[in-house]
C-alpha cells in the first residue's frame, strides 16, 4: 500500500520549473481574478500565488467586489494582457460562471475552462490538459499505473474533474464508468474498478468495502467539514484495500497547482 | 420487443417542420461543403439535401476538388453567409478535419463540430444538441426510456457519437460506461446495462448473448460490408433479448438528419 506524496512531487516539479523560468528573458506573469471574499477561494488563490512566486513568476491579483456586474467584470478580464489568467471559482451566485469564464481568451486560459478551450481539449486540437487532469496524469505516470484497458470508475461528473477526466481517460484507452447521485448503488461499480477517482465533495463517501483488493484510489474531493477541507475518501478503511491512494490533503491538490504553472509556461513559451 | 421506426418518426417530424418553414418570411438555407467524391459521403449529402428540400428549404452544395488546400477551403467556408453550414465527413486525409471544422463559425455550425460549439455543448452554455445526440434523445422520449439512474453502456467513444452522448447522458442522470477496443471483455459490461448504444462501425459486434434480458439497444453504427451500410447490431440474436431495438438502417439515422434540420431552424430563428 503506497500513499501518493503529491506535496513532494509538486515541490520537485516546481524546482525544475524554477530553473526553466531562469532561462526566460521575459517570463510570463499570473493574473488571478477574484470576486468577493470567499474564504476557501482565498486559500486556493494563496496557494497558486505561492507556487508562482516560488518559481520566480510575478502574480497580479485582480480583486473585485461581489456586486460587480457581469459586463464590467468581463471588460476588466479582457483588459488583462500578456499573462495567464485564472478566474477563481466559485463566483458569487449573481454571476453566471460560464459567461465570465468565456471572457478569458483561449491563449490566456491556463485553467482551460472557457467554451473554446474546453472544446479544444475535448476534440484534441490542443496538447494542453486542464490542470486537474494533468495532475492525475502525473500520479499515474509516477506510480506506473497503466490506463490502457483499465476500468476506471469516476465518482462525480463535475466540470473541473469528472467530465474532463472522462475525455482524457477514454483517449488513453481506459474503460470509464461515471457514476453520480442518481446511481442506484455506487459500490456495484466501484467494486469492479481497477482505479477509482472520486471528486464529489462528500466526505468519507468512498470506503474500503466498496473497493476491489489492490485498487488504485485517487481522492479529488474538496468538501468541507467543520471548516476543514476534507476529501471523499475514508482513509482508514481504504488503506486496507487499496494498493495506491492519492489522499486529500497532499495528493492531486498540490500537483494541480503545479500543472497550472506548466500551462502558464507552455502557453507563454516566449516564441 | 419493439423496433424503433426512425423513418416514420422522422417523416412525421419533418412534416411539422415543413409547416414551421411556411410561417417564416425568410427561411434559412442549408450549405453543404463536400470535398472530393467519397461515395458514402455523397449518399449522406443526398439524404440531407432531400430532407431540407422536403421541408421547403433551399440547399447550396459547395463542391471542391480533393486537392484543395486547407487555407483555400477555410477561406471558402468563411465566405458562406447566412446559412447553416455542414462539412461532410470524412474529408480527404490530406486535410486536418478539426482545422476545417473550426472554419465554421458557431452561429452557422448546425452539426456542432467546431471546438467552440463542442465546448458550448459540453459546458451547457447552449441548449442545442449535436444531431446524433438529439436523435437518441427523440428515441428515448418516444419510447419512454428513462435515463435517470439507468446504466448506459456506450460501445465506442467517437467524436460524433460516444463522446457527445457521454456528455448528454451524464447530464440526464444516467450512469455511463464507455467501452472501447482496449476493453478486455465488452460483454461483462453490456450484460449489466439497461441501455446499450453502439457506434463503432464493426458489423454484428453486438449480439444477443451480450445483453441483459429486456435491454434497450440503439444501433448507431455505420460500417460497410460489401458496399452495403451495416449497423453494429446482429439483429436476429438481439431481437431475442432486447425490449427495444433502434436498428440500422431506419433507426437513429433518419432522425439525425431530421435533428440537423431542427438545428438549422433554431439557429436561424428569424429574430
Amino acid at each position: 500500500m503506497k500513499i501518493v506524496d503529491g506535496k513532494n512531487l509538486a515541490e520537485n516539479d516546481l524546482s525544475i520549473l524554477k530553473e526553466e523560468v531562469k532561462t526566460r528573458s521575459n517570463p510570463p506573469s499570473l493574473g488571478v481574478v477574484q470576486v468577493g471574499k470567499d474564504s476557501a477561494s482565498s486559500l486556493y488563490v494563496k496557494k497558486k500565488q505561492q507556487a508562482a512566486k516560488s518559481i520566480g513568476l510575478r502574480v497580479n491579483i485582480y480583486e473585485f467586489s461581489e456586486d460587480i456586474s457581469a459586463e464590467e467584470l468581463k471588460r476588466e478580464i479582457s483588459l488583462i494582457e500578456d499573462e495567464g489568467v485564472i478566474v477563481q471559482l466559485p463566483l458569487p451566485s449573481s454571476l453566471d460562471s460560464s459567461e465570465i469564464l468565456n471572457a478569458v481568451s483561449a491563449e490566456k486560459d491556463i485553467d482551460m475552462l472557457s467554451d473554446l478551450s474546453t472544446g479544444m481539449f475535448y476534440n484534441g486540437t490542443t496538447q494542453a490538459l486542464p490542470p486537474f487532469v494533468a495532475a492525475v496524469r502525473i500520479v499515474m505516470k509516477e506510480y506506473n499505473v497503466s490506463l490502457k484497458g483499465a476500468h476506471v470508475v469516476l465518482v462525480g461528473s463535475g466540470r473541473l474533474t469528472g467530465k474532463p477526466l472522462f475525455v482524457y481517460l477514454t483517449r488513453e484507452g481506459a474503460t470509464v464508468t461515471c457514476v453520480n447521485r442518481d446511481t442506484r448503488d455506487i459500490s456495484q461499480f466501484t467494486k469492479k474498478a481497477d482505479i477509482v477517482i472520486s471528486a464529489t465533495g462528500s466526505p468519507s463517501l468512498i470506503k474500503g468495502e466498496m473497493l476491489k483488493k489492490g485498487a488504485v484510489v485517487i481522492d479529488g474531493g474538496s468538501g468541507s467539514l467543520n471548516g476543514v477541507v476534507k476529501g471523499d475518501v475514508c482513509r482508514s478503511s481504504v488503506e486496507k484495500k487499496a494498493s495506491l491512494l492519492s489522499p486529500v490533503p497532499g495528493g492531486v491538490g498540490p500537483l494541480t497547482v503545479c500543472c497550472l504553472m506548466h500551462n502558464l509556461l507552455s502557453f507563454y513559451d516566449g516564441s
